[in-house]
């Protein structure tokens, strides 16, 4: 597998509205899109800088792996780093043949109509990580 | 303010020797640089994807940041999330005009020679937010 950026990177807040603001008028970008996805139950806002995406990840349900993770980190944080890869299934295919824990086996559509897949963070060092490329 | 890129992420780790191989032999990075900064107690290691670096963190003494960092995450994480700006302290004046908290009212010389400061995660939704430029 060879990444050649990191397309996102997906920031929990508990607060979609009170988080751009901050992403705006502090950091000085722009929110292009709010889009909710509804199979991980998050209402997402989009910025760029450079090559990368900002994801916030806002919860829609108690049971959304945001919800969760806001449990444990009350203040909001780094939830996943996206990686683009061109590839995806022979990549997993690849880090599973080495070892990685998969949470996702084969590719699925997310956000932004990329295909998708994350790594188990047991297997990645502590850091959620999501391997995707364009369709 | 307007940041170019993500100009690196810092990853807290256990241990760089066990965490390089997998940046190495599963995400198919190349670790170009270890570097102690003995001013924070830690041991860098840098990759390069795209236009940001993975920046792996070692606490290098039990009252490094990383190390309490691991005692709150102890498999690890995403430790801060590093923009490039240009005019670094322009950039302080202004978001703290704005009422963002800093941990650094002045850049300070940080790893690669880059300067640095670091806004507190209080102000910043959860994020631990570094603002560098290339001096």
């Amino acid at each position: 597998m060879k990444p050649t950026h990191i397309e996102h990177l997906g920031i929990a807040v508990k607060s979609l509205e009170e988080a751009i603001p901050y992403y705006e008028n502090m950091l000085g970008l722009t929110c292009y899109s709010i889009e909710e996805v509804a199979d991980q139950k998050v209402k997402t806002a989009f910025f760029k800088v450079g090559q990368t995406k900002i994801e916030l990840l806002e919860a829609t349900s108690p049971d959304s792996p945001i919800a969760k993770y806001l449990e444990k980190n009350p203040h909001g944080g780094v939830h996943h780093v996206a990686y683009a890869v061109e590839g995806l299934q022979a990549a997993l295919d690849e880090v599973a043949s080495k070892g990685v824990q998969l949470i996702d086996r084969q590719p699925r559509k997310g956000a932004e109509g990329l295909n998708i897949a994350f790594l188990h963070p047991k297997s990645t060092f502590g850091v959620l990580t999501e391997l995707c490329e364009h369709p």
